[in-house]
């Protein structure tokens, strides 16, 4: 335990959403605390999860804690740090740019999610497998392109070195994020689609070599993904749709 | 055609996400254009999707333009009109709990989106009806009563008459309009749903006697449900789970 100003709460487990906002803090070389994988932070996050905390409970984690401030859902959680992190642009308009496509990523976390759970959240993904398949087909068809399109298209309109604003912000991060995500769980999808996006591919390893994130990406607080988390790896979803 | 500062770029057959939006602005009285049920409207706004306007082009409508602003997604639209519209808390916290919530509500209309679309947004319900009727089970069962007991007890923690901060917000309209909906697609399974939900019902009925959503309401600019939008009545989607 450290007096750090920020807590995060997340499964301690998974990168999953939480990893947006780990990110952000560790490019900053902000002190936090990452509350669930301390000891004793599993029950102290699900009691905050259970409304026996003060004020408005998350409906699930990702959650922040600041002083007495307790926010949830990553845009909304980023949309707080960015500023306090120098990973906001400056100008009202840029904000509410950048809000907007952290939006769009999460909408293409979500889709990723529910490549594997179309049916529902509370099954395993061995029962919706045909489901799954048909789901992740359709996703890496349609969904994925249109997706990485318009980042790369935003990207190449904005000069191509940042997304949105004059600098770094927290959605270059998430791109990063959502990017490594992708080619874990579809590395042959992506093989494909990426030779499309070459300013998306030169934006992730920019953001990789940056201080804070490369120190992070070696460290033990930098969960390797699995199957457990929102990008899984299943080889028969994986299509080659070449 | 007139001179209104806030043009509404949405779909014009249905309520969709841009309903949200629609309400705010009808609820301040604000005078504003809803660009695509204008003649010509539809190529303007195919025109912006396209990227061809200057700055970032919307992933997807709704977007509003406001001035040489231009942003898209429905919470984020809310949260840069809220304040302007008197529709938004003063509190800093404040603010981003009602973003937190709004983005919940968000949540859940994907979710209702996807009981009729759990394959693919580019298919039609009637090629994806038995993965449709399975995520549906688990949507009545599971998730709707989760989202919806959230929200009433978020609504009795901050005293009953508004879920966030002191007065009446754009969350408390994206409420209403969210049950609104889900009784138009599932009257059976949101019948029994709300003896459970007794406050989320009084706010509901004081929100659609406001005099600005009540005259809305009446108007012919208030379109029906209908089965294009994300609230469809499909009967067999509308289950007896008790």
């Amino acid at each position: 335990m450290n007096n750090a100003a920020y807590e995060l709460y997340y499964w301690p487990s998974i990168q999953g959403r939480g990893e947006f906002v780990r990110l952000a803090l560790e490019d900053a070389g902000a002190a936090y605390r990452d509350v669930a994988r301390e000891p004793g932070g599993m029950k102290a996050m699900m009691s905050l999860l259970k409304g026996e905390g003060e004020g408005l409970a998350p409906f699930a984690p990702p959650f922040l804690k600041h002083g007495s401030l307790v926010i949830a859902q990553t845009p909304n959680i980023l949309f707080y740090l960015g500023p306090k992190l120098g990973l906001a642009p400056a100008d009202e308009g840029d904000r509410h740019r950048g809000n907007q496509l952290m939006l769009t990523v999460a909408d293409l976390v979500a889709e990723v999610h529910d490549t594997h759970h179309p049916v529902a959240n509370g099954l395993y993904y061995e029962d919706q497998k045909p489901e799954a398949l048909k789901r992740a087909t359709a996703f890496l068809k349609e969904r994925l392109p249109k997706f990485l399109g318009y980042f790369e298209r935003a990207l190449a309109q904005n000069g191509g070195e940042h997304v949105v604003g004059g600098a770094v912000s927290y959605v270059d991060l998430a791109l990063f994020q959502a990017l490594s995500g992708l080619e874990y769980a579809f590395p042959k999808a992506m093989a494909r689609t990426k030779t499309g996006i070459p300013r998306l591919a030169i934006l992730q390893s920019r953001v990789a070599e940056r201080p804070g994130i490369a120190a992070y990406l070696a460290s033990p607080r930098r969960l390797a993904f699995n199957e457990n988390g929102i990008f899984r790896r299943y080889p028969e979803l994986d299509l080659d749709l070449g």
